[in-house]
């Protein structure tokens, strides 16, 4: 059974919705994700780092569309690991796990890995947004796009959209 | 520069002399860590899942001897990971992410792991005091000497009984 690491913020968990709603809660202004094109997260959320630290940040994050249905499935093909930068923010541990418990009541605790760099991960796949996980990974690497990485290369990653799509890859 | 990943529960952390001053202070019985040679965890401590699951139980708990000094030396000459069984029980998240910002200052985020299986980390050497951790893992392994494992054959592994010796053989 081949094994997969799939990334949670970006792949799994909505964080633009996200940023976005608390943005909006904050200051009343509605912004676009079209204008967030090409800029980093840092850019476009120029709140980011009091959001992440605010609790309840992760824990209440929208799932991206089909993220659910297709782990499922892929759970029963491949050995699958969720592999999530974390440490980072230490309130994000215990509600990362806590949403991985409720959305994905499938993935068990000895599938949860939450690290500060992924640079020790080995596996045959990895699905990620961000090209730093992604560059020196030594398996097959799918780039999810989101936002921060729509304009750029995606060089020798090969670049998905979606959770439907990722399915007709894996499946 | 050789990758290095560290245990932290009974490489690290003295989850014995935690286990035993919790069950002092529960029962008023002073449990022998010589009793225990052989046993598992479990067996030596059979309120083990009530400890563990119990609030400052990571948090708190008394260093292994020449842990701090010697890992700060080692982190020098080697990339330091800190990897740690952690998402079977979530409390312990928050926990061991404190306990390591107090005890080993040095270690930044970058560095820290908290998974529940250890099959996908891929270091040069591994310290650990499980098999269960140790058999699968492809580089060079180190078995650190705890009561639960002493009168194990090491089979392919290096058993090391201190991080002197640890200090000896790595520096």
């Amino acid at each position: 059974m081949k094994t997969i690491a799939i990334d949670m913020d970006g792949v799994l968990a909505d964080v633009y919705a996200q940023f976005i709603e608390m943005h909006f809660a904050e200051t009343g202004e509605r912004l676009s994700q079209k204008d967030m094109i090409g800029l980093t997260e840092g850019e476009a959320f120029p709140h980011l780092l009091k959001h992440v630290n605010s609790k309840g940040f992760f824990e209440t994050a929208p799932l991206i569309t089909g993220a659910r249905k297709v782990v499922e499935e892929i759970a029963k093909v491949y050995k699958v690991f969720i592999v999530s930068a974390a440490t980072e923010f230490p309130l994000s541990l215990g509600e990362k796990h806590l949403w991985l418990s409720k959305h994905f009541p499938f993935i068990t605790w000895q599938q949860m890995v939450f690290c500060g760099s992924k640079e020790i991960i080995n596996t045959d796949i990895m699905i990620d947004d961000h090209f730093k996980n992604l560059d020196y990974f030594k398996g097959k690497t799918y780039l999810f796009t989101q936002p921060h990485n729509e304009n750029a290369n995606p060089k020798n990653h090969e670049r998905v959209n979606s959770w439907e799509e990722l399915k007709e890859i894996l499946l």
